[in-house]
């Protein structure tokens, strides 16, 4: 047996990112991922941009490697067609507004009566119960709603989103682990499960101090930066060309820190020896090390920490991870040849198992029912005259 | 069986954040989970504040129903006991700098040997390969190098950090996940696996559509504050009296957004009509906006555009946070009584599966070698006087 989840089916119902996302990741480890999407129109993301001979990047970077069927599940004949796939799938996985799942005669209820051994994982805004459950959301509603925006950002600026979408790619992590953890339970008992992901929930989870924080010292966090609101120094400094940052994590960093600029004494100076005086001493600290940073280029500073063994890198522009050792060196950026779109990068599989070979190239994302005929053949032992009247009537 | 992962045995020898994250998901799940502490000193993060009676509340946000052993690595005896205990559970996970398992005489092939199953799982800086896998490393480095803090902020303010740890919980979710699909794969094929994961890896996984905007444009994605990249309106809007959100992520909510504030005209304005005119406009549309959303409180427009069904929110704060409806009927803020601490509330757990029963309740986080008795009894069938000798020797 090769990769982790070979022979695993999941019947994939979702649509934009946090789903897409969660169902790319499975793919990695090796599942099976069937789309379902709306004959003619697809998924939503197929119109977002980059576009490239317009054909949206985007869809791409996110769906390659799975297979699309094209099904009308508000037909009666399609709503059947995905009752009788999931019969045969281990997995089903959506991101509709909650009641969308019900409303199409498709909710878990049916779907158990079909397959009482499916795992039935959705990812929502704000989870399937509860007084929002059945609000829309997207990515900027998590970040505001679920407090990231109010800890990011400056204290003079307008609020902050985090530059790539946390709310959405966040809950399709997390739904990542809940279907694994379903699959493994399964593995185990022969029975189902469900799983109801909610972005608001999985941003709450990792607000990582901020939650403590406010409760010891009685007020919201606010916006610090770049720095670290409890370990010191820990942020961007600027050098006499660009910023960079350093992270001093612990009481042996320090020192290393202060021997590599010669202030040695500072690692016995009252204000400054231990972490939670430093961080006290916030401003005193960066004052003095701002003077010494602006001597020197960016790459100067981190050449000299790393030959003393502390943490530090330049700010790297999204320009120069495309030329990174390190990263290149991890096959973390592959290559996609789309017949339309031509041949792009796209970020690699960070899920290094030794039980995953590493691909160089990867395939693209599928047309809109590009496997029809092959998933309704294989699956449910349609034949070709079959799929065709389905498809000249509307239903895929 | 109840939860998950029921049965599920981790030898924990990580520290500080993304390793102890990672595995307090996995108790989520169910997983048993024997953290592996230096006698006397502990886990380095047992040193981060914010404090209260002189104890980390950090610490025990993250550590909150693990177990506690405490060994000296470093001693024959503390590297013999880890090595039986290797033998006796399904996962190992650590989070030293690369090549620090191995000085200690316990290297992946080392355990492997003593359990051919076992599941290795390793978080780093970097990955185990490639010319910077010994650099030592934390979240603003992931940060800074993976591109995330150049996408961040604004224009014209420093570079900014997310304002939580983005490069360690992202790192934790991935590990996650590559453990989760080594047990699965273990449970059909009684082999083990190795997992490599790496925080710089990770956050180019999730940098979204900056890698193929590069691609498309040719120019690196710069900071744009609270707006989305290619979708819009998608932002942060200044009522009359705080900052709110809406998303506009598809031409059904934009139709619902110009009915709301009796903009109809816009939905056929060839400058708005679609999304991507609307994001080549935004400076137009963003000002005549302003115009209008000044003159109410951003409650006001919230309650409008919720009745039309259009996403929107307030930007919470972390104390709005603990008054939330949804957020308390999710049971997302549990609470922990902690002997010294007292009585603190922490992120409930997002991980909502109908096979994973609600606390309302939760642990507190184990002293150093709180469990030793315990565990070494349990697992290792050491005697009280056994153990109480090798505390006086400072094995425990």
């Amino acid at each position: 047996m090769g990769k982790p989840l070979e022979g695993v089916k999941i019947l994939d119902l979702t649509r934009v990112l946090a789903g897409p996302f969660s169902t790319m990741l499975l793919k990695e480890l090796g599942a099976e991922i069937i789309k379902v999407e709306m004959p003619g129109k697809g998924d939503d993301s197929r119109g977002f941009g980059p576009f490239k001979n317009n054909k949206s990047v985007y869809f791409l970077s996110i769906n390659h490697g799975k297979k699309s069927i094209s099904v009308n599940m508000k037909s009666e004949q399609g709503k059947e067609i995905i009752l009788d796939l999931v019969e045969k799938c281990d997995v089903v996985m959506e991101n509709f507004s909650p009641g969308t799942m019900e409303r199409l005669g498709l909710g878990y209820d049916i779907l158990k009566k079909r397959n009482p051994s499916i795992i039935y994982a959705s990812t929502s805004g704000f989870g399937h119960t509860g007084p929002f459950a059945k609000r829309p959301s997207y990515d900027i509603l998590a970040q505001a709603m679920g407090g990231v925006m109010s800890i990011t950002g400056w204290p003079d600026c307008p609020p902050t989103r985090v530059g790539m979408s946390l709310g959405d790619i966040n809950a399709a992590l997390y739904t990542t682990i809940g279907v694994l953890g379903a699959l493994y339970r399964k593995k185990i008992t022969g029975e189902g499960d469900r799983v109801d992901i909610s972005m608001l929930d999985c941003q709450l989870s990792i607000l990582e101090n901020a939650l403590i924080r406010y409760q010891v010292d009685g007020v919201s966090p606010e916006p610090i930066g770049n720095r670290h609101p409890t370990i010191t120094p820990f942020q961007a400094f600027k050098a006499k060309d660009r910023y960079f940052v350093v992270g001093v994590g612990n009481e042996d960093v320090w020192h290393r820190f202060c021997i590599s600029l010669n202030r040695d004494e500072w690692t016995k100076d009252p204000r400054f020896e231990k972490n939670m005086k430093r961080t006290q001493n916030l401003k005193e600290l960066t004052a003095l090390l701002d003077e010494i940073f602006i001597e020197k280029n960016a790459s100067e500073w981190v050449s000299l920490f790393e030959s003393h063994n502390v943490p530090c890198s330049l700010i790297n522009k999204v320009e120069d991870l495309f030329n990174h050792e390190q990263i290149k060196s991890r096959n973390m950026l592959v290559n996609v040849t789309d017949s339309d779109i031509g041949e792009v990068t796209i970020a690699g599989n960070a899920l290094k198992l030794d039980s995953i070979p590493e691909e160089k190239i990867k395939k693209p994302a599928p047309e809109i029912g590009e496997h029809n005929y092959e998933i309704l053949e294989r699956f449910l032992g349609y034949t070709k005259e079959q799929i065709d009247s389905l498809k000249e009537n509307g239903v895929l």
